[in-house]
């Protein structure tokens, strides 16, 4: 069966994010107000062909560990849909 | 009140995603099989300001459509948690 797991990884929220802060002065100078923070991050979609939820997760969980969060900078978080 | 709007951006079904593509091998060297596709794209947190929920999302919305997704390569999904 095929499993839909997106793991979103985002920046720890004690480090600074200059990604995020420029984006907010992008969305200021376009006269967007009410923005008060940005952090942007990473999303990965993977399909993945397990017999049940539970493995696909531990799939994702793996493929988040192993290799797309650096857990010494960001945080992740999977689910399954 | 704050709240807190997510803008998932990922690129159109049809394009190739070459960083996808990298990951997908990425994880097939790292002994992780099962997973059948990878898709890579962004994850933007806003803490928005506004009196009512649907205010928040009109502004994630302002936002993503004028400066954080690309509509020609990509789709953008906003969300009010």
């Amino acid at each position: 069966m095929s499993f839909t797991v997106q793991i979103k990884v985002m920046p720890l929220k004690d480090l600074l994010d200059p990604q995020g802060k420029a984006v907010m002065g992008g969305l200021k100078n376009l006269g967007l107000n009410g923005v008060e923070d940005v952090r942007i991050g990473k999303n990965i979609d993977l399909r993945i062909n397990a017999s049940t939820e539970d493995e696909a997760k531990q799939i994702g969980e793996e493929a988040a560990r192993k290799l797309l969060a650096n857990p010494v900078m960001e945080i992740y978080e999977v689910t399954v849909h």
